[in-house]
């Protein structure tokens, strides 16, 4: 038949069918379980490579359902708070505790590099602390005030820290953070990780003042920040996972709009056999192509992470069964941004993680004179031990609204004929 | 180090990395444009592989904006009007002409299997016709009534025609569309293709009453209807694209609710010499394994899809150079529904096709007694020609409202502890 002939062979590249002697069969009406022997497309072949024969069957396949929390103070979106980077949440008897990255800047709002001072943040997490609170259903919270405050000058995190992520060692926790020395956006975003640690979630924490994952060597893609530090537990050890933002400087060096428009967002991790480190960077870094303020959670014998923006693989669900090597499990639609997970396995040196039901993610408000983020919870179904249908669906209809809100730029309108003539979102 | 050892083969399953003889070396700052030959991650190995260094440089990835369009009657969102389903834009002259379904049931809005009647509609796309407008930007339209007229019964499509796509062969128009003989949704959603044909896309229109595209045989994965047909120019021939639902029925042949949650929509393709068929099905069908009311443009050599909703690979663009094995050329967020592409290489039998900037979806308001769907424009960059860095940002930051519109089900909000005791998406 022409169709098959033409796929198979007739000039142009080798096609992975070509490989394949089996005759031709018509795929069934019911999918098979396992790759059939005949011939199939290459995109029925990726089906049976990456993922399971339907999204249903794909354990790391899941919508994300978006909730309201309460108990925070955002003084009325006004810009001078922000609660933001929440961190993996922990269990202690009946009670879930999470860090966040707490601004309160009575002074003012977020004002930029040339707008900031002492008491006024340059960005939403400059002159930051890091904040914690309690909750007994992960929908009703209650703030509990400051965990870490930022120490004095100059000490490694003075200006602010943030992105607080926790982990239980022992029978002793460990916050990690953002410790910057200068204002955010004065000269770029960089800063390396430092740490805190307490007896117990409710403190006191003691800061240990001293970097401890240091920015990489000159030249190296993570040199000159270490962001979102992440610690999950496996094989014994701790990987401190880390985000870095490289490939964004011209020729000479310089950091230009139009350098800056190949900017990258990746993850590498670092190996420790204890909380203080040393972390030892792996050879095979960035280990995650994508991503930014990605989330980890331990699965099977591996660990999974939720990407969902920046990168060739942004969307995605991805897993490495050794921490190193990740691949796409499955695509998301609208997926939680910054979220810290409630991962009871993250520190349990399992062999066999179960996955996530929810977390808490944030939604950055940001706009001239009251920039600041918010917190909410999803929830979803990447988990071993839960089959909800109603997470597992993936015709996912969005609202003409959702549409709306992403709308061209006010440079597209003016050049794009006939753009800039119909004003009115509204339908009705 | 320990972190290499560990990735490049202790223990478990062996690695990519483990082919690979070369010495470690750090990823430097700036990406390397070709794939190192040094150990590289399974992540970085993907991003070469698959797609380009940075998604910016990758022509085929872009977001999506989306803007109101002016010109169609919803009869205020009654459910009584509908306008869904968009065909590729065509431009003649200074003119842009696009068909569509139409429905007009003053009668009423559609009611269901059980509602219908010889007036009222059971679905969205049920008792309509297939209708055009005309613009002169894409953004501002003036609907010019129905351009082909379902047939008297016993014709096939006496009960509905629907979800037009255009064909330019030669001098002369043709339009495909799903013809159905029964209300959708009595028995399945079942229907084949049939067509018609001008010498203008001002008509008149004659119909070919007849299929055009016949369903599969039993049990054959197409065996029960050929949806959204869409025919691109391609070496010489017309290939036309069409979507089948199946994995639907349990081992008795019945369709549950549990066997339905595995309902695959997938695309097959067929080609033929001249408009009127016979089209010869692709023994490698299915040959995109996942898309509901994909959209397909001709691209370099060959076609690219564009998947939103359904399968393990929804939200995707995909490209194949010989129209029959498609691979994942990028990863989008929110992607256009059901839309119709303005390629003006679509005909023309191009080895080089150059892409599209924009179209017309649609978003469906399915509710009880107003169930209608409405169209609007979206642009993008999916071209050789443009490079609009507005188009090409991978940071998308969705708004607070987004989220919530994606929340809990009612039966979610019962069963997660908490869930119900939050009511209020409005932050302050």
């Amino acid at each position: 038949m022409a169709c098959a002939v033409a796929a198979v062979g007739c000039g142009g590249a080798p096609q992975e069918q070509a490989a394949q002697s089996a005759e031709a069969q018509v795929f069934p009406f019911s999918i098979p379980d396992e790759k059939p022997s005949y011939p199939i497309s290459s995109s029925m072949e990726a089906t049976y490579d990456r993922y399971a024969p339907t999204p249903q069957q794909n354990e790391l396949y899941s919508v994300f359902r978006f909730s309201p929390i309460t108990g925070f103070d955002y003084s009325n979106g006004d810009g001078r708070q922000s609660r933001r980077d929440p961190s993996r949440i922990v269990k202690v008897g009946d009670t879930y505790y999470m860090w966040y990255t707490l601004r309160v800047t009575p002074a003012g709002a977020p004002a930029g590099a040339k707008g900031c001072s002492e008491d006024i943040p340059s960005v939403d997490w400059d002159l930051a602390d890091i904040g914690y609170a309690t909750s007994k259903d992960g929908f009703n919270w209650t703030e509990q005030g400051v965990a870490v405050h930022r120490p004095e000058a100059p000490t490694v995190g003075f200006r602010s820290i943030s992105t607080p992520e926790i982990l239980v060692w022992g029978d002793k926790y460990y916050l990690y953070y953002q410790a910057f020395e200068i204002a955010s956006g004065t000269v770029g975003d960089n800063c390396p990780v430092a740490m805190a640690e307490a007896d117990s979630p409710d403190g006191p924490w003691k800061r240990v003042d001293k970097v401890i994952l240091p920015t990489g060597g000159e030249g190296d893609w993570d040199q000159f920040n270490i962001h979102d530090p992440l610690p999950v537990v496996m094989n014994g050890k701790i990987y401190m996972y880390y985000k870095a933002d490289w490939n964004y400087l011209d020729e000479s060096g310089t950091k230009t709009k139009e350098s800056d428009r190949y900017h990258i967002r990746s993850m590498g991790v670092a190996v420790g056999d204890n909380p203080y480190g040393p972390f030892v960077k792996s050879e095979l870094n960035p280990v995650l192509s994508s991503g930014h303020e990605t989330q980890l959670f331990r699965f099977k014998e591996g660990v999974a992470a939720i990407l969902t923006r920046d990168g060739n693989e942004h969307y995605t669900v991805q897993y490495s069964p050794d921490g190193f090597n990740f691949k796409q499990a499955s695509i998301g639609g609208l997926m939680p941004d910054a979220s810290g997970l409630y991962d009871p396995d993250a520190f349990t040196n399992t062999k066999d993680g179960r996955g996530i039901t929810w977390g808490i993610c944030h939604v950055n408000k940001y706009s001239s004179g009251s920039t600041h983020s918010v917190m909410f919870r999803f929830d979803c179904d990447l988990s071993q031990d839960v089959d909800d249908p109603e997470m597992k669906i993936n015709h996912v209809r969005p609202k003409y609204e959702d549409f709306m809100n992403q709308g061209l730029t006010a440079k597209q309108k003016s050049t794009i004929p006939g753009a800039g003539s119909v004003k009115d979102a509204k339908l009705y």
